[in-house]
């Protein structure tokens, strides 16, 4: 497996583009489009909010068909909150592509993000669509990956290549991420592409686990929103054919999971003002719900969030989410470990140097490990600091 | 029932003092005791995290046999992740106040708050405990609310005089607070005192289901801590006898609820940073239980945290906690208001005045209001907002 370069449009018969629609009052590219050059299977993992936005409702029902042609994603306004009328904006929008495309308006999905309860400016976005059309070409990957961000500081691309059954073959996408992410499933937009020939069921499957593994392991915030959208497209091109079992299923797994895994690190990494991220391992947990519980509650935790961002180390902000969590364990065996430096053993704190601790908490990408000695479950979660900055961005944002 | 001063001696029967004994390095009062003129009726809420500081396994198990005639509190040190030599400190020092005050040792309960990991300075405290048996007085209630604080800005007191059974009765109480306020009990210490007649197992029973309804609906940071602690004594000097059943408990379960929910009031009031507070009723939901677990889950959203500190009206970022939450309702008819001003009605956001939403969201106690229009359940949690110096606050605690 290796890297290359070009994000979305990494795989064979893909194109993209990105313009300024005008949704965005600071003129800003914010109207992403993805065009294959015939049919694709698609699937898709959506919000489990139950406050959904209009494009993921819409996107909800056409994946049930298990292929799309185009997808449209605006940044800018999420479409939510925003009730039939709402949902006619975004039917408007696919339609229009889908004419400008000689596609059918099923095989156009959808999806939007940015402030919820606005209703998106559908004269202007109509008007942009046919430049939108024009301009989509397999070189312009990094313009979609920058219309779809809010405040996101930095596009986020990622590709490889690997061999599948003697055929060469790319997994690619691109992904927005920023405030809002949440442990069960990032609130975030991802769209990934590949060329192997894949049914949808088994791409759904696996993008799902993949999802479950990567997007649903990252925490910005703890919040949870209402346009969670990771949708999956397979053009076939590259010829290597992914069965449900056996080693190509395997292979591809893997692939998506890196591309997701990269994706997901990047989203973190770009989370609203955040200055390190932190990665919790738990293991030694009574079950892997067990571990993966406890590495939630600690990376959601706002003391070890406010801790990260002050380099300080301190075991008991640690000890404390893990005993709130619903793991299982005996206080007096905890052991927790700052890289590879353990500051609790046997249920005590130890602080014998804290000027290394500190300066390994000033690293941007810290681990912090944690032992329950109560099985053999294990997991982790990818966290990030929060800090003043994070507060300022977000106090004054709707209005 | 009306107001009255004297805090956790409010009560016929309850002594105090608070004294400097050293664990804070800035010297300011860290040391308070509680003595009843004769052994009390006992009843206590301790925390649920598995990791738990010495005292408070100390206390647990003393509070089983229902009396106590001591309590012994200091700030400054957590006394937790500091195993069995961290229990021992604690065992010395409530077997120095019992030898003062000549009362057996398993009559002194014991709690402690500050940071965790770090043993108590045991000789320094045990030098202080002459002083402190010495200053216990009916007066000086104020100097023991003062010496259980930690990064609190204000003593917190309350107290209630109320007539039952033709008796003139009481209940006082203190509390700290600050951080780690969390949903599953307030992350607090609070003393609750009253001279009524009652059994440990009603006092217990009461003190259970007033936690409920007041320490765990309050949140600062949603972090949940490890020292967590409710006690109750009764030493029954007013007369008033409390009956299981009938009016005498329905009578003392609110006063003891008013004086308890003044003082989770003032906790959230004072919670580190906090410039506002919000109070967040859901009614129509399908069970009780949805509508707590939906007013908590706005109450902990960072995102709507931040936007109540930066006075920003976002009706979309209420909708998306509520969807998150486990309440089930229909997307479609959900209705949200601020103070008696809709912003969301049948889940459709509209924000047409917002300068005065604004000045709404800018006064010191503000009201959110959902309607999920799926049942007859209704539940609150009471909030702080989250500002730039709780990050501050945070981020350079422990070292």
């Amino acid at each position: 497996m290796k890297s290359v370069t070009g994000g979305v449009t990494a795989a064979k018969g893909f194109n993209a583009c990105g313009v300024a629609a005008g949704i965005k009052p600071s003129k800003k590219l914010d109207l992403a489009l993805i065009v294959t050059d015939h049919p694709a299977r698609a699937a898709g993992v959506l919000t489990t909010n139950r406050v959904k936005a209009a494009s993921v409702l819409i996107s909800q029902a056409r994946l049930r068909r298990g292929r799309a042609s185009a997808i449209l994603i605006n940044s800018g306004c999420a479409n939510c909150l925003t009730g039939d009328a709402g949902r006619q904006d975004a039917l408007r929008l696919t339609r229009a592509v889908a004419r400008r495309l000689r596609i059918p308006e099923n095989d156009v999905l959808v999806a939007s993000t940015g402030l919820i309860g606005k209703r998106l400016p559908v004269e202007r976005v109509l008007r942009a669509v046919p430049s939108l059309v024009k301009h989509v070409s397999r070189a312009n990957h990094a313009d979609a990956a920058q219309a779809i961000l809010t405040t996101d500081l930095r596009i986020k691309e990622a590709a490889v290549e690997t061999m599948i059954g003697g055929h060469r073959c790319r997994v690619g996408g691109m992904a927005k991420g920023a405030g809002m992410i949440a442990p069960s499933m990032a609130t975030m937009l991802c769209v990934v592409t590949t060329d192997v020939v894949i049914a949808p069921a088994l791409l759904r499957t696996l993008l799902r686990q993949a999802t479950a593994r990567t997007f649903n392991r990252i925490t910005v915030d703890g919040d949870m929103s209402t346009n969670d959208t990771v949708f999956a497209l397979a053009s076939g091109d590259a010829g290597a054919v992914i069965r449900s079992t056996g080693t190509s299923a395997r292979l591809f797994a893997r692939t998506l999971e890196t591309v997701m895994e990269r994706l997901a690190t990047l989203i973190v990494q770009d989370g609203e003002g955040v200055t390190r991220t932190m990665r919790v391992h738990v293991d030694g947990a009574r079950t892997d719900r067990d571990a993966q519980a406890c590495a939630r509650q600690i990376a959601n935790s706002p003391l070890v969030k406010t801790m990260l961002a002050g380099s300080d180390p301190n075991p008991g902000r640690i000890a404390a989410a893990a005993g709130a969590s619903t793991a299982r364990f005996d206080a007096a065996r905890l052991e927790i470990a700052i890289g590879s430096h353990t500051i609790v053993a046997n249920g005590m704190a130890r602080l014998n140097n804290v000027a290394m601790l500190r300066r390994l908490l000033s690293r941007p990408a810290v681990t912090v490990r944690v032992n329950l000695h109560a099985g053999r479950g294990s997991g982790w979660m990818l966290a990030s600091d929060l800090t003043e900055d994070y507060v300022r961005i977000n106090a004054g944002y709707a209005t």
